[in-house]
């Protein structure tokens, strides 16, 4: 029995060493992994499947997976012991399957937004020049005959040069006559020399715009002198085996080196991902000279290994909120060795710099006349109202019932995902699955699909509780409780039943109550009512397929003219690469971060009334939902 | 014959593993070190001798050392063969011993010279802050709180922070009700914070002045508020084992890794100089925050890993003479995390910062009305003419013949050195031991001195040579040649007679011929003559106690008015000290080095005239020298 193995968790490549007979399910808890069982690890519940990808084992027996599936190397982790070295991958956690949008599709897709402010002006520049070697006549040495050469091209008082440029600079200007390309940085009015390399060397120059999430991390890789978009890559965040959210992060960081750990988590996450989009785009790490960054408060904080727990403490001060410029090396990122990074500006613990980034893409803050809503509403939700000359904004903490995690049914926006879902009126159930296989489970917009169906239908009543007479024929029972079916077990990819629980509809009214009382109480301070709002931009991966019509029905968003609601996309990424191109553009946001006050529900006193009265569909108070009021009565 | 032992030598701490049997000299050689035996390993010269600290050892008998040194532990380098592991000290690499001196004492030497350029207002500042815990009414971020009560005490726009003080910044302004001490860095208007601390902890912040010399290396550590000079070091420079002078230094770098080594090597020396002092003033090395460092143009690319080559390849460019801010880490000093490094301004390859932070000790580039001389004499020879308005300068190789080596019976101004020397009329030699032992040999000073001497009571003619005739007395025979008997074996240290041969002379001929030739020349190219100057001020430790009488008489220094000549020490160190000390004087020596006309000698046709008419006692043109004349008239 004290025979060891090791077993390798992917995709976080976590490795843990236990003795024979261990369970591959508490091998997982070993490795800090969220893999749970439901059923308390009999083998019933099957949450707890994982794929064996190399290695050899045996599981005991289990209804809960098909013979498809055992064939295709699943197994329940609770019913598996180790009894060799294994590579094991978990399913919930697959590669994400993000759009590779190129450069022109983007501009395209995003040109009405950011309109006047997508200029390619980034601070950091490749520029050629000619040094002429020295003579006994022109003895300047190299670095002053190089500053001499630069000034003839741009005019500047204040021009620096990095050690590590001076190290190589003897050699370089020596070489093919003196003809070299250097990278520049900029800052304000002041210049530094980054790099130097013969003319023959690549001239190109690249950057990165990322959007460090707490479920997701999204990059793009850069041409900075076009502004293409060469490649783009994501993954998940590989702190997740940390903590799914952010207080459990920073809960997590409390103990002596978990910090670092979380902080190497996040850097070997980009870093893969740079991998992978260098690789695609065939050019060289070294290449890449800046990087933008942004993300929430907490996500920013870990990147930086800085500490988080003053953002959970009352009275939530961060750190920063504008971050100075981080070099690369400090991170360890597969950079430039002098690679510049800059973190968008945050406005404080629980608005950070994914939503400053969000707003330069938006209308919003460059109109005075029309007053905006936007809203990014993923595990955290964030709130923002106003127009370019005021923004007040907030955070609620929605939980991650949209995101996947919370329901039994829910998943991410992945592979065998349910993205849409229609009840006919004969009961029947239509739906379109992600990438079109078997049903694995609902993403955020099938679930608030569903949601709105089973109410206006009449499944479940305004509490969201089952009107067990119309619903009979669709309730069944398993171990976790009686649920109303999506999908009978021979037609779903795991072989089981795919239902949702009274449980699960519970947890998706309060978070769709904990959202619409923030943006209720957020209105209120700023002294205004919802018809007041000219339009609605709503942001994050969550709301890319959300129907409209459906998230109003449940109270989500509020009765507005559909017309009024946009849908931006990841705006963070998207700010991230405006912010990387222009210098402007780092100043704007910058600005509109300052412009930003923040109001923090927490200590507000109504915010309890809010919240109870959205936890009704759609609402205690029909009046704020007439069109769905006439649906229910027509 | 195949047992390895270890041999490791003191002071360079090289340890080289060689086969038993192998000699002590050839072990030496093995570990690059300048051990010679000039009879050629046979034990009749008695330079290979060295110290054995410990192992145990059988050496051949030698007549050529003395018993008491043979039980002192002293043995013949050439005549031992390695049969234990063994520590080894060179005796003519001893610890330096040079003269502390306290801060008063160093004010009061130096006032006259440097009245109106000492102040303290270093770049780097200590500041103590309170800033106030955070609150719900008061919520801005820790590092904007702390940005905000330091613009209370000084206002500025450009408030940069260190990434470093982010990482412990929410710690520190949560202890002690937020009393923190901050640690500043000034560039013009631009300020950065470098550091972050309890105000419990140590707010005293110190500084280094180093002046690196090809040969020597001393440092100051400085208390940066009060301008205190808490204690001084000094040492070999580490890299002599690769090299005596400039020249095969450079050439030693050009193997794969050997620059590296160099750099390593003279970053070994400060370091060590580092812990002495702060050993002896009882500080951390982490409350150092700046430096200062002067050295010839070699040394400083040696100390910052830069390739040397192109300093003695025609057209003689180095790869900088302004440098950039260094940062501690990048070169791996023993300072603070964040301290920053002043490497002061070259003119060009053969006239460092060694030079022009020299010069800001002088009056001379603060008076426009005195044309003055100022003249750095040490292995390479570095020469300045001019005033407040303009400057000239050259350098010249001197040799290191008055610094020690080349000659038989040099040696630096250590203990046992000969000072100072007179020949009285009756033929005995009255001489001064440095700390008062037995001779070893003469140093600079009296070197000058024996040569003036032997010249003017007629023991050597005009071209050195002996006057058989006059010195048949003190001549002996020894395996050099014949030389002039400055002490009998009896009466010396090392047991042997202490002579001085015509080769030896000639070498000094030839040193005093390039100083005085490259002086002369300098004046030409400023249509000057000797007679012009107001002042002549002599740098470096040569010049400490160097009779001028006698440098005038054997042609070293111009035949001027006595009262004109001045020594000002290590000016280079004191130079150093006083840009660590005010922004003011670091942009002073910039304004200087940028007056700075550099006069090439190796291309000047008239170089081999001058230096051919110097190659005679005092010179051919006996007119320069009117009161040699005399004397010799008399």
């Amino acid at each position: 029995m004290n025979k060891k193995y090791k077993v390798k968790f992917f995709p976080f490549e976590s490795t843990v060493s236990v003795s024979s007979g261990t369970s591959i399910l508490d091998a997982a808890k070993k490795a800090n992994l969220p893999l749970k069982a439901t059923c308390g690890a009999k083998g019933t519940c099957g949450d707890c499947v994982i794929r064996v990808l190399s290695g050899t084992y045996q599981s005991k027996h289990s209804a809960a997976l098909s013979e498809e599936l055992i064939r295709q190397g699943y197994a329940l982790a609770c019913q598996t012991e180790v009894n060799d070295n294994l590579t094991i991958q978990l399913p919930q956690f697959q590669e994400l399957s993000i759009k590779i949008v190129s450069g022109s599709e983007f501009f395209e897709e995003h040109k009405n937004n950011i309109s006047g402010i997508y200029e390619i002006n980034p601070v950091v520049k490749s520029i050629s020049l000619r040094v002429p070697p020295p003579t006994l006549e022109d003895s300047y040495s190299d670095l002053k005959r190089l500053e001499r050469e630069f000034r003839k091209k741009l005019s500047t008082e204040d021009l620096n040069c990095e050690y590590s440029v001076l190290r190589k600079l003897a050699h370089v200007v020596r070489e093919e006559k003196g003809e070299i390309t250097i990278v520049v940085f900029r800052s304000g009015q002041s210049w530094t020399i980054i790099d130097v390399k013969e003319a023959k060397a690549a001239k190109n120059i690249y950057g990165l715009a990322c959007d460090i999430g707490t479920t997701t991390v999204v990059l793009y890789l850069v041409e900075l002198t076009s502004g293409k978009i060469l490649s783009t890559a994501s993954s998940y965040n590989q702190q997740l085996k940390c903590g799914e959210d952010i207080i459990s992060r920073i809960n997590y960081a409390q103990k002596p080196d978990r910090l670092q750990e979380l902080h190497n988590l996040i850097v070997m996450t980009v870093n893969n991902l740079i991998d992978k989009a260098t690789r695609s785009a065939k050019i060289s790490t070294a290449d890449i000279y800046s990087a933008s960054v942004s993300g929430n408060t907490t996500m920013i904080h870990l990147f930086l290994n800085l500490e988080p727990r003053y953002i959970r403490e009352e009275p939530y001060v961060p750190t920063f909120n504008q971050v100075p410029i981080i070099l690369s090396r400090d991170l360890g990122l597969k950079m430039n060795y002098e690679g510049r990074i800059y973190c968008g500006p945050a406005v404080g613990s629980y608005v950070g710099s994914d939503i400053t980034a969000g707003l330069l893409c938006t209308p919003l803050v460059r109109d005075s006349k029309k007053i905006s809503l936007f809203i990014d509403a993923g595990t955290n939700g964030e709130l923002v109202v106003g127009n370019s000359d005021w923004l007040m904004t907030c955070a609620c903490s929605a939980g991650p019932a949209f995101e996947g995690s919370g329901t039994k049914c829910g998943m991410p926006a992945t592979e065998g995902a349910i993205e849409q879902l229609i009840i006919e009126n004969n009961g029947e159930l239509e739906y379109k699955v992600i990438n079109g296989s078997k049903p694995k489970g609902l993403c955020g917009s099938g679930l608030v699909d569903l949601l709105a169906e089973l109410f206006i239908h009449g499944y479940i009543d305004r509490h969201g509780k089952f009107n067990v007479e119309k619903a009979k024929d669709r309730l069944v029972e398993d171990e976790t409780g009686i649920g109303f079916l999506i999908e009978k077990g021979n037609n779903s990819y795991w072989g089981k039943d795919l239902i949702i629980t009274e449980k699960d509809i519970s947890n998706l009214i309060r978070t769709k109550g904990a959202v619409f009382s923030a943006c209720s109480l957020l209105l209120k301070n700023a002294g205004l009512t919802f018809d007041k709002i000219d339009a609605f931009y709503i942001a994050g991966g969550f709301g890319q397929h959300l129907n409209i019509e459906n998230s109003i029905r449940i109270g989500l968003l509020p009765d507005l003219e559909r017309n009024k609601f946009h849908y931006i996309g990841n705006s963070s990424l998207l700010g991230a690469y405006l912010i990387l191109l222009s210098d402007k553009n780092r100043e704007m946001v910058n600005e509109i971060s300052k412009k930003m006050t923040y109001i923090e529900l927490n200590t507000e006193p109504s915010y309890m009334n809010e919240y109870t009265g959205a936890l009704f569909l759609p609402h205690t108070e029909m009046e704020l939902f007439p069109s769905v009021k006439q649906i229910l009565n027509s």
